[in-house]
């Protein structure tokens, strides 16, 4: 069909389009918002599933807390409430009422002001801390390990669909502990869940590692991430586990007593991820023709499309293919036949292509004499002839190779941009020239960190977990460095 | 415990400390808002994934719509913003900054507000219908069947846990289709589908009906609704399904060109359930020593409770029943195994039952001599000692007893209070003496339905399906009518 612009002229608009074709996302009447469209939000709906599983599977319970966070609530960790104030939706009225100079329109009633205003949630750890400190008393109490489906709003400028959006899904979990040590092991446990989660179910490899100072989370103390490489060469942070030290037990005054009644603030931990990880996938995976999933995460694993020579060539086919779609489903394989007569075959197969269906397998008149069907694989666009009886046990294992091919070609294309820079010219070189993560000496300040980032538009994605210290200097200081972070120009 | 009051002396503070003792749920910081806690969530979990099957298997896929609606969308249809308008929470602003006069705290930003108020969402109507405006133009885009999960937020100025906040969670359809008759038996469906949800997870006997054109949802041609009796007997209504005609295809200009290329409006649908079933839940089935859940729905559906001699009995009982628990989960039974040393036996049962597991089985040193256990069952309180070896069967079929015998109890209670009167003396002394649903003629007009609430304080719950006609006179206004309907006071 080409619908979409190519990559290489126009990746921006390719990423709009892509979502826009496949049926993912739309913009929405409301500055900002998305609309998740069914074929988008059905994918989005394994993710929750396969996550949600793991967070059950590792002790976490899942609960629901308001989505509104009194203003001062909202204030008490100062940090948290700086870094997020300025873009915050705020609720004043709860009223409207008809505009007595417009029939027929509505106006916010001015005599419905609130006492307080509400801050809609940009996260959750105010009001959940808030909560908390009714929960906790002893240490029987701890830990307390809660996770939550929701959505939040901030309120963003400049925004892109799935990537950065006004309103987003997501979960947050909160937890909450007797000490520091096994608050660390929680931020660390939950982060390691998230690269898991990407590398098996989204096949996209990360880089687990540590912000800086500067890159924090508002409040937190550390916060770990994951990030991952587009095709573009531009790095995307898919997951943020924050070790919130002490910071939100002191600010909502949450206290346990221990085995010995001595009272102390418990220690927290948050992590989240969002409908942002939809944009990992689509961008790190597809192609000029459309959407690549990894099988796992496809919501039609495979499509059948018969080509029959007339009405009585589909009936001998839909009748061969029937028993084929009854074995397929029974593996938990999913499945659709597409036998409608108001589409062209070969509008079918650009169609499907363009929503990354993996596996697809036509059947015409003449396979039906041979006893063949052709195999078409979305990944490398090979296609195959193969026997009818062995189908089955051919796309089990295509779905699986499918899914490793889709990981290994993301993993080798990542680790060919990850670039070893000693200068600050190699640096600029290697960002405006095949992009990528830059491993490079750093000075440890905050102050250069900024200067590289206007200098070049690059961020410190992340001090690479268990990376070894090497002495060095500064590509752009010349201070002395003991060791490399991964520099990157970033979502 | 005895940690509840009693139902006959004050059934609204046995359900708010059921509520709460449970953990099912708490107030929040937000006026009106709840905080649902992990044991009362993990039931709404299971209702949403048995009702989202019903929903896919219906052919229902879900999508996500924005939280918020500009002021202009929401007011389009003009009698649903005027049904919600008085119970709209309204942002105006997007931004905080800090207060010059409060060092520390943060104001509104009188510079940050928006050119248009954004409604938070009541029901998504208006931002869906106009989303549709854009996906349909043709009879093959037709029907589109739609489910959103979803919080919302109606502004109410008296809230109750579960049954009345002004957030809360729910799930709502929304359908368009090519003809009337198509659009209607939608309705139908899903008022179908939340009637045997209702029955068959919940244990609730409901009575489907139609809503009287006072009652009906803003916006709707007509409003379908499943009516439930709760224990003190007040109705409650568990779900309704809208019948919206052409009113939101016409308020948002949504047509479609049939095969003939004749353009037409489409005809729509909407239905929803909230979490106020979990009020209807706990309502329907509990008792004074606390929650009775029907099995199907129980987050723990059996607790074993060790009842050891001293450390090494625990030991052995330990491991026998270590293999029990795991044939039970291999039955899919959930199950726990509470051998806490930080709690006494007594106190386990007391908590269990509050929590309403509905078997509990029992393991003291004798039962190891003698090869028995003690199953007691949380419906009926009754225990019986059986042979070790039969546990695994008899819990099995115990479960679906149990099941059943909560639904039967429920509907003998239901049926037991569905009383006809004749004259408006009998109809006020029903109401104030045995309550439940009063099945009585009325002559259909609205100024005779609110005079009748205005005396009673009882409303029309519906004109319930598929009863016969049956000539008679209006209980209150002696005027002529066809037809019985059913009054209740209601929560």
């Amino acid at each position: 069909m080409g619908v979409l612009p190519k990559r290489s002229e126009d990746y921006s608009a390719w990423y709009n389009e892509l979502v826009k074709h496949a049926d993912l996302a739309e913009n929405s009447a409301v500055r900002g918002c998305m609309v998740i469209k069914p074929y988008g939000y059905s994918i989005w709906e394994k993710m929750q599933q396969a996550l949600d599983k793991m967070f059950k599977d590792t002790g976490h319970t899942n609960a629901y807390f308001p989505l509104f966070v009194p203003k001062s609530l909202f204030e008490a960790e100062e940090k948290n409430a700086e870094g997020f104030a300025k873009e915050c939706a705020v609720v004043t009225h709860y009223r409207l009422k008809n505009d007595p100079n417009k029939p027929g329109k509505l106006m916010v009633d001015p005599e419905a002001k609130l006492e307080e205003e509400l801050v809609v949630r940009p996260t959750s750890e105010a009001i959940i801390w808030n909560t908390y400190k009714n929960w906790i008393q002893s240490y029987r109490d701890l830990p307390l390990l809660i996770n939550q489906w929701a959505n939040v709003v901030r309120w963003e400028m400049r925004t892109r669909l799935f990537l950065r959006t006004a309103e987003f899904l997501w979960q947050e979990g909160h937890t909450a502990h007797a000490t520091q040590a096994e608050a660390i092991a929680e931020t660390t446990q939950m982060l390691d869940i998230y690269a898991e989660f990407a590398e098996k179910f989204m096949a996209l490899p990360v880089v687990k590692g540590v912000k800086t100072a500067n890159e924090r989370f508002a409040g937190a103390d550390d916060t770990y991430c994951i990030e991952a490489l587009m095709q573009d060469g531009k790095a995307l942070q898919a997951g943020t586990s924050h070790f919130l030290g002490q910071n939100f037990a002191k600010a909502f005054d949450v206290k346990f007593s221990d085995k010995e009644n001595k009272l102390s603030h418990v220690w927290g931990t948050s992590w989240g991820v969002s409908t942002r990880l939809m944009g990992a996938l689509i961008m790190a995976h597809s192609d000029d023709e459309g959407l690549v999933l990894p099988p796992i995460l496809a919501p039609i694993q495979v499509v059948i499309v018969p080509i029959p020579k007339g009405e009585e060539s589909l009936r001998a086919i839909d009748a061969k293919v029937d028993p084929l779609v009854k074995a397929l489903k029974a593996k938990g394989i999913s499945v659709k036949y597409d036998n409608r007569d108001t589409h062209k075959p070969g509008w079918k197969f650009a169609e499907y292509e363009l929503k990354g269906v993996p596996v697809r397998i036509a059947m015409g008149q003449r396979d039906m004499e041979n006893g063949t069907v052709e195999i078409a694989r979305r990944d490398t666009k090979e296609k195959t002839v193969i026997a009818f009886d062995d189908v089955l046990a051919y796309v089990e294992n295509l779905l699986v190779e499918i899914q490793d091919n889709i990981y290994n070609k993301a993993l080798s294309y990542r680790d060919e941009h990850i670039t070893k820079v000693e200068t600050f010219e190699e640096f600029k070189e290697v960002l405006n020239g095949k992009g990528g993560f830059i491993s490079a000496h750093w000075d440890g300040t905050t102050e250069t960190e900024l200067k590289i980032k206007e200098a070049t538009k690059a961020t410190i994605r992340c001090i690479p977990l268990g990376s070894v210290e090497e002495a060095g200097v500064c590509v752009f200081s010349g201070k002395p460095s003991k060791q490399r972070v991964l520099f990157a120009q970033a979502y």
